[in-house]
């Protein structure tokens, strides 16, 4: 199913320079410093269940293609976790007839880069050649569930297999990382570091943000009812964190709006938010300040940090009462940067040694607002592609809006950012694909010397990476 | 003029794929499911009157190129229709001289898709294969002319030999749907189906809205002056629309806004319309919960719903004035779609048998807003590029903005939207070129095998518009 | 370094035509109607100082990635200017170990544009060949250095021997275009010609703002201190610009709004602004009121008017305040044209003799809303890809999303809008090249005939610049 050349150019001369740019790099380590694998897996390091709980349950991607086309969410055995969720509707759905629906459905996924990972992961961990469909549903579950069971597919052998020299998860500020202190004990060499997420005590609309406070208060033993007292909270949160291997924080955030209020007006609005008297405006304002304040802490600690702004989560309310969180109806809207984050910048925005790594779901700020930020204040880094453009045409495109004006050397190699463990070398060589055929075209279009973009795809693939995120 | 590769891909491996899908579908029946062609035209029979008649006054594509050109539109006899106009212009004009300006000036359309759709005329149905120029504009003049007097011509022949198996009008809901009715009564077997379009009974600045308002009750019998009744007359009309083999309905709005008010609020909301004593903001929210209740409705009745939004119309007042609607001076603005479908969404998005095409003039949307929607939303269906997108940079930004989050199968195939009844072939044809040459690249790029390819160019040609439309 | 195919298509027979296309124009004389060199160059004809005070000081997209990557623009001896700079700073940098930093990051610019305009002047003007690095920068230096104090590199030498047939500067509504005029009184032949840019007396919020009214009212004669007064002010300077030669104006707004008051209301919001009483709102109201007035003196006067939207100036206030203006931090944000140009167009826009080119920094715009707006009204014109855009992939994209609504014929060529000399041929190579392999697609496409084809190239390199200018 994979051809050896796909990805790469058309064109003969561009896709022969792809290809040779792509040798040198087709097995560099990969490093994934942003992702949302479970630490629980590396350690405890025990098997998967089954095929529709490895590939098709976890992973929002498959099941939001196939729920636009009709099929319902139940007959895949999406667990129920909403306000009106049955959890236990995972366990009542034959795994295997799910799997069935998943198969027969398959082509849905031509043309999209889902269907690319999970050829990926079917051939070059299971052997499988022929496309997925109805026809060999069964064959292809019978396959993948005995391998499962086998030593070779136990996570940590995945994790050495896949050649990953080092992987980030996502963890809650009040996590007690207690995993991560298990895989450190457990003596696997296998590098698993934390990220600070603190979204969950800063967005006064999270889901139990009164027990997140609460929890923060006594995992820091800092007394959050102050302003300051909230503030040396995280403060003691990162170093935590940080001293546990974390080199980053990661912050969603609904816009990319940041603030720099006085003292007494960030002190007047914490307090409201403490007391819940919220007025107007002050959920999102405070979680603009605490953009700048968390920009503050980083050039104190030197943790880099990354904001992903512009996701409308839980649109579809309906899914949301029923399954929960991370099902598939969270939808981009139009995000601006430029006004946005200017109090963040102005404050910290030239600070040495601050890493500041910007995402986005609006394409059409790559050229109009993220590249000149990027190609201009020392502090900015471009994220790649994320989450719906983490794919052949998003990536691309990023290529060629964000290069001409913030160059190579203002972005920060590729993130898998992934629930799906199988997909990680599956998503890194997509993206070296693109990188290798990208560079391809600009080498024979005469833009770049061909010496050049050897050095490029390393950094790329690399070295900017380690750079950014100090690994 | 045309050459047999035009719009395939200049690399000689992808296109070679191209004309192999190509081949498979060129000659594949016209299923034509949105359009704004005349009824009268086949109920009557008529031939069309002359060249300039036929090509360039009722065509905005064209008189608004020339028109940006310094080109007078009553030199070319454009009717004047508006508060200032003199409707009898038209005839003031010499048509021959009329379609000499244009000649002289065909050379201003390089580079567009009119320029690519007349000449498809011009050669497939009159076989004429020099450019067009000032040089032999008489000789143009005189064979078309001369052909159209022809019974080939008749507007039945033309339908006839496109190999067009459904035709799709688009009507007021207040029509009497004379025209259909009578090419039933004629036993002629050619399939035209009306498009129940209720904006002027539904947008309370629409011109003689009022009047709309009276002829609406008239037409339904229903007591318009109160909001139960005046839905019932939608419905009524609906379902007389649906019984003359109607199979869709079509909402052009000026943002995609849509509400889900209490039934009192949306009571006294109406109240106020109907008698013409308007709060701001009441016109926009009127139309943003009529589209909830026409959405409703299409679960009820079957009727695929089409919103096309974004068009802020008549921009150009002065043309407005003289010449009234639909004269080239609609402009799109950027259309939000994310939190304006959100009340409609969650009300019905989630029903099954019911299809909402929606339709953009933002091409930024479709990466950041509709191909996630349409990747979750069981109704949701990504209409085609429309408009100033329907030509082949714009088809080819739509498969690779929309495919890779919302697949194939969230797409409808094409709609040709036109007014030029001899359009409708080219506009297909340019259609079908465009997905074989984006095809053809995914093949040759290994993303996709060609055998799949061969299904998907079939579902895209007709099948996806088939099921979308229940034609 | 500079492949002689360089930015032409990698697929050969796209190529191969592009080869051909720009063999007809690459010789062409340049035409710059819009660009920020200094007149004082071409009256006095100094050599210029040193290689790093040529290339790398005043030009901001240098010396802004340079800063991204965290290297102090002291370092670089960037003048300091802002309101704590220190104005001599640039000379305490020794001019060489600048030129070393540059030299040792120059990789930082692979990918974009800025390189490939330094490598074009590096080889065609000082016959240097070998990539810049940290290796040969002392060489470099000397080359460059020695070669400045020969005639051929001074100003008047450079102008001939570039081919520029007109080069228009940007001069405050207020400038005495002494130089412009010591240029006509030398008897040197070269066509050196000022633009009016009235920016600094019609932006309330510009530096100097009260100083330039009363400038404007002693160099006109006429008392500003009232709406009327103040338009003949600058009816009279227009006037004298336009006896020395200009033949365009330009306007630098944050925003595209116009506006089209009563004469009542003009009067009030004049006396207001002049008075320093502003109410919200009126700067900017202020700033929408004169496009229209312009646009108005325009239509009169028969200057070409150009407009610049959207960029937000001077964000990085810590670079402001100790550099000052044009420092690397304008940055682009997102600008809305269809609502924002309706005043001025409704006025003015059906006017024949009127050009009105427009730009943008916000690429969305281009299908959305600017080559619609092109596409239609008689006064408008696209002005070509500016600033960040002035890039290959920019000028294809521009092309790609303009051209099959606005066509060729509603843009006007290239503008090279420089403060640097020696990059002028590089920036219209660039331009020449991105419309041969446009035009060598469209061909190679059969979307265009090759004979059509050499015309057009013509047209965007010579005759649609003169046209629009009116050179």
């Amino acid at each position: 199913m994979l051809h050896e050349h796909r990805l790469f150019p058309a064109d003969a001369t561009a896709r022969a320079i792809a290809v040779k740019l792509y040798e040198t790099i087709k097995d560099a380590p990969i490093i994934s410093p942003h992702g949302h694998t479970d630490p629980s897996w590396f350690a405890e390091n025990k098997p998967f269940a089954n095929p529709t709980a490895l590939f098709l349950q976890p992973d929002h991607y498959i099941f939001r293609m196939l729920y636009s086309q009709g099929i319902s969410l139940e007959s895949l055995g999406i667990p129920q976790q909403g306000a009106i969720g049955d959890p236990s509707a995972a366990q009542q759905v034959d795994p295997r007839e799910a799997w069935r629906i998943f198969a027969r459905n398959y082509f849905l996924f031509r043309g999209t880069p889902t269907r690319m990972w999970i050829d990926y992961a079917f051939q070059t961990l299971f052997g499988l050649n022929e496309r997925l469909s109805g026809d060999n549903a069964d064959e292809y579950y019978d396959i993948i569930d005995k391998a499962l069971q086998t030593p070779e597919f136990l996570p940590r052998s995945l994790f050495d297999r896949f050649r990953i020299e080092v992987l980030a998860t996502t963890d809650a500020a009040v996590d007690t990382l207690s995993w991560h202190q298990q895989i450190r004990d457990s003596g696997w060499k296998g590098r698993v570091v934390p990220t600070f997420r603190p979204d969950a005590v800063v967005d006064a609309e999270y889901l139990g943000f009164r027990e997140n406070l609460v929890e923060l208060g006594k995992v820091s033993g800092e007394d959050v009812s102050s302003w300051k007292g909230y503030l040396n909270a995280l403060r003691s949160r990162r170093a935590f964190f940080k001293s546990m291997g974390a080199t980053a924080t990661d912050h969603g955030h609904l816009t990319a709006m940041t603030a720099d209020l006085s003292l007494a007006e960030a002190t007047a609005l914490y307090e409201r938010i403490y007391a819940g008297r919220l007025a107007p405006g002050d959920v999102e304002l405070f979680q603009a300040q605490m953009l700048t304040e968390m920009a503050g802490m980083s050039v104190e600690d030197g943790l880099t940090m990354q904001l992903h702004p512009g996701s409308v989560r839980n649109h579809n309310l309906k899914v949301y009462q029923q399954f929960g969180r991370d099902k598939g109806c969270d939808i981009p809207s139009p995000t601006e940067y430029v006004r946005a984050l200017r109090p963040l910048l102005s404050k910290y925005g030239n600070e040495p040694n601050f890493t500041f790594i910007v995402f986005t779901l609006d394409e059409s700020t790559f050229s109009r607002e993220l590249a000149p930020l990027a190609g201009h204040y020392p502090c900015l880094k471009l994220g790649p592609p994320w989450w719906f453009h983490d794919s052949p045409e998003g990536m691309m495109r990023f290529r060629e809006t964000a290069t001409e004006t913030a160059g190579f050397y203002n972005t920060v190699g590729f993130n898998d950012d992934t629930r799906a463990l199988l997909s990680i070398p599956a998503r890194h060589d997509v993206a070296r694909r693109i990188d290798c055929a990208f560079l391809g075209r600009l080498v024979a279009e005469h833009r770049l010397d061909e010496n050049e973009a050897f050095e490029v795809v390393q950094d790329l693939t690399v070295n900017l990476v380690r750079k950014a995120y100090r690994l």
